[in-house]
């Protein structure tokens, strides 16, 4: 048997580090190069982020490498790392959405943060919970769940689509704020239709009458410019999956400041993050530490491209689309198109076309990857980002002219 | 540009499909052809499995593989495998704890699974919990926070280390049950010092006074050879990172058929699970899919191996460290022996060695990757699992010989 206990592990063990990845070329105003740091299969167009994004390849080369880094050596010396990793990821976070690591937990996705909001807040009969009735399902259902098994009353706000302007969304959230209101619970971009809400008027509004406000951000985290601050929200929530490209099962929950203590956790543990409210909102037990630090390589991603210009680059897509789509006869378009209320979220009828049909025509023929939706509202929504390009725009609106003429 | 509409993308993207990969030689009886299946440090001696394991390759190929999968095509078309797959998991595991699918809910970890149950019963003023002292400081910390939020009174039970019979045990969980008493939460093995519960007896004690069990099974799940239909709990929670030698941050809940209803949801969403307690209780937004697959590989490695070869192997290891840690001059063995309340964890204090001073040097010169605990218990914790050779356990056993006479 070897003699292993005369060998010097010290400098075996001391730093297995992870070796600098090389930077992709995303700031070099090129779409095309950014389409290239996927690995999005070549005859593959994605235009569905407002459901789940792919990740660009170093998000996942960050990923895997810790992972085996931890299943080559899984001792608690070689992830102490992890620790301060986690600091930095929050730390990035904090900086890209202008607020203090304080404010930030880091979570498994949308739906959890908005139900850490929901379950925590001390609500009882007599209080109220204003919500929109167009938010995801999942934030609706979860505070009616709520509201059955503690006594709260919700209240939905119900808005036409298109909404006539920032000011009426404005209006009428607001006017349903009376005096038992506790929470406003709104979307900042509807995955419906991809409504664009002036949150930050809402906010203010809320605020100065005492009322909490959360924002579902799963449809603006990774592709608008936020600042949280400038908002004025109390909580805001969003996932790693979507418009970040980020890890799957990764998301983030914003706390202000001043608002942490109006919350109990109802996840609890006993080792959570080191800062503000990740002390106790993030004792969450054994987390994928390689997925929150692959969480953290996204946020560098989205910096070097520029969070502007990503915001830029999916909208003109999404314009592009809108303006296009809308010549086609018998399209009937259910986004709004005045830029104030505008995101990159494009959701139309193909006229009389079978909508499921269409759908997977598009992606058999063209390679189209988008989301339907049924009901009323039946159609098609194709939500663009900065690896879409813009022969894939023309490819696209060719395809969906010929799937509506030939049905 | 290219006319990608002419082409034809039906058998493209008709099936992106995992191709088989090669089967472990796990079954073969050789314990060193198990840990070839891993791609540990060759001079890594991880005896740390109460915390955390590494993975078998052949688990992060699953994992690895999948993801790559979706981030080539995020398409819907392309995930909608993952629904069905999803089922099939929960179904291996249902068949690995010998439970029915309807009962059991994929969670993050033990800590999310201990949660929901915490969160998620009626408990009031007047109602009473009973705990273990020493259940791992999360699953406490959760219940005396839930009860200084609503109400309800939380009672902890002591027991000396070690107890002398697996009957005291019985005698001390069950003789706290008192009127009030609603749940009596206790650890299958506790993380501190491996002491095993005779878990169907006190299950049984208290089923028939209407007293619902949850019982943490963090240091069992993977290493025992589970039977939770005759077990007879309420509740059971686990996680796949520690002696599953599963993927990170997945877990599993079961949730006993008539249990179900007296619990209510803390985390809601709209889509869960196809079947029984996942339809509710697994609402939790997208999840990663591709970690939840590496999870039904890792109990594909244990069925090739074998649960009750495992549970064996782990325990045989076990008994031998205790045996010559006992034969050690001022070594002070925490952790039983009695077979009827031991299990694969050994915790013991290394004489009058500075405890955090000897891990590190056992780590450096040895490499051995164990645990320490503080307080009035100081001591080292070695979990050994199938990974871990006859001849790294005469390695550790001379290191701990070295270093506690060279204190």
């Amino acid at each position: 048997m070897i003699d292993l206990s005369r060998r010097d592990f010290g400098k075996l063990f001391a730093a297995v580090a992870i070796s600098p990845l090389p930077q992709p070329q995303a700031g070099s105003g090129d779409w095309e190069a950014v389409r290239r740091e996927f690995s999005l299969d070549e005859d593959l167009i994605v235009m569905n982020a407002a459901n789940l994004c792919p990740a660009p390849r170093i998000v996942n080369d960050v990923l895997f490498r810790y992972t085996e880094d931890m299943d080559r050596n899984p001792s608690l010396q070689n992830r102490s790392k992890f620790g301060q990793g986690r600091e930095e990821v929050r730390s990035k976070l904090a900086a890209f959405l202008n607020v203090t690591p304080e404010e930030i937990v880091l979570t498994r996705n949308t739906s959890e943060g908005n139900n850490f909001v929901s379950s925590g807040l001390e609500l009882a009969a007599g209080d109220e919970v204003v919500i929109f009735d167009e938010n995801h399902p999942t934030n609706n259902q979860s505070w009616k769940d709520k509201a059955g098994r503690f006594g709260f009353t919700v209240t939905a706000v119900s808005i036409p689509t298109p909404p006539p302007s920032a000011e009426f969304i404005i209006e009428r959230m607001t006017e349903a704020i009376g005096p038992r209101t506790r929470v406003l619970a709104f979307t900042h971009v509807t995955n419906s239709f991809g409504t664009l809400f002036p949150a930050k008027e809402i906010c203010s509004f809320a605020r100065a009458r005492g009322v909490l406000t959360l924002v579902d951000g799963a449809q603006t985290f990774g592709v608008m410019d936020l600042d949280l601050a400038d908002m004025g929200c109390d909580f805001f929530t969003g996932s790693s999956h979507k418009w970040l490209m980020g890890p799957k099962e990764a998301g983030v929950l914003y706390m202000r400041a001043d608002a942490q203590e109006r919350l109990s956790p109802s996840e609890v543990g006993v080792i959570g993050g080191r800062v503000g409210a990740s002390r106790i909102y993030e004792r969450l037990g054994q987390r994928d530490d390689p997925c929150l630090m692959a969480f953290g390589e996204a946020i560098d991603f989205h910096n070097r491209i520029g969070k502007a210009r990503i915001e830029r680059r999916s909208i003109s897509l999404a314009t592009a689309l809108k303006e296009e789509l809308s010549k086609i006869p018998g399209v009937h378009l259910y986004s709004p198109t005045a830029p104030e209320i505008s995101s990159a979220v494009v959701t139309f009828r193909p006229g009389d076309a079978d909508i499921r049909g269409l759908n997977q025509r598009l992606y058999e023929e063209s390679g189209l990857a988008c989301a339907t939706r049924g009901g009323e509202t039946a159609g098609l929504r194709l939500s663009p980002h900065v690896y879409n390009t813009d022969a894939q725009v023309d490819v696209v609106l060719r395809a969906i002219r010929g799937g509506i003429a030939s049905a």
